[in-house]
């Protein structure tokens, strides 16, 4: 089964002749590690399923580029303001990693919403779920400390760690790089304590 | 106009037949000052419209309660994750303010997003607002001190700030309620010393 139906299919039902007018819509795309999917400022004009790969959501901040997510495949992204409302982006996103996505276009995905019930009901969806891990974000945010969400990475996202540059862990932590390593090593010697 | 037709007109523009389709859903609920909406722990079944009055998103962390958002009218609001997937509520909705509110059910809301367009792009687009505003109080806290969102809050909801007990608004900025009145405090000094 194609990736981006199993990934729908895991919100809603999709009927053959559905899943047919969506295929008919994407196209492939492959961005080597570095590459810049959306620059902030710019309208975002698609609509992306990452297959592999690592994104990361950024901002210029007074200069300082702040990570505001990290975005793993499975997923299905666009910089949602942008896209329904034809706004300049308010992020840029960055391949982290060598990664492979399906496109499709604004006007498609705004015309599939008036064709077929299975895509309005997976948009919904999707940006329902958009917004709870948005607000499990701002939760962790308010109620633990950056070494607190550290740790909480490492069990729950620990396959990410390895990848994500030092920088952009600690902008996303909203920490200085230096505060980071002391983390990690102050971590890393109550474990060797423990063991 | 009623003015939940008024709310969803700018959203969408919505014909007599499917307004009346939404308004023999609506029921109108007054809310004295304090009463709790949607205890936490329990299943929201409701989308509801404010029309007047005030409200606070809170939670219980380890017995203690913690502000997340405020709510001013008009505003459509419900407990996003508990009433799409039928979820135990991870927060609590309570009244600050005597409240006036239109509510729909569960069944209703669902069933009106098979038979009108209208409404089904009005709660798209209310799910992506609220997203949006999700992701700038995350912003916020991401990007700015306490005392520095105090001020943005002054500057842009000022009106709020009057109506809502210090120990609530301190909880919301992630600080002591001591913290915040020497934040006050400061600010008004500095204030003083401008004019």
């Amino acid at each position: 089964m194609h990736p981006f139906r199993a990934y729908i299919s895991e919100y809603t039902s999709l009927a053959d002749q559905d899943w047919k007018l969506i295929a008919d819509c994407l196209e492939s795309c492959s961005y080597p590690k570095g590459t810049t999917l959306l620059l902030e400022g710019k309208i975002c004009r698609k609509l992306y399923f990452l297959e592999q790969g690592l994104l990361r959501y950024c901002v210029n901040r007074d200069g300082k580029d702040v990570t505001k997510y990290f975005t793993e495949p499975p997923y299905c992204f666009t910089s949602q303001r942008s896209f329904s409302q034809m706004l300049p982006a308010q992020e840029s996103i960055v391949a982290l990693e060598d990664s492979y996505v399906w496109e499709m276009s604004r006007e498609d995905a705004f015309r599939l919403l008036e064709v077929s019930p299975s895509w309005n009901t997976f948009v919904r969806q999707l940006i329902q779920e958009v917004q709870h891990y948005t607000e499990l974000i701002l939760d962790d945010l308010q109620n633990y400390t950056a070494e607190e969400r550290y740790i909480r990475m490492m069990q729950e996202r620990d396959s990410l760690l390895g990848k994500v540059p030092l920088k952009h862990l600690a902008s996303y932590l909203g920490i200085a790089p230096q505060s980071l390593s002391r983390i990690r090593k102050r971590f890393y010697e109550q474990g060797r304590n423990l063991t």
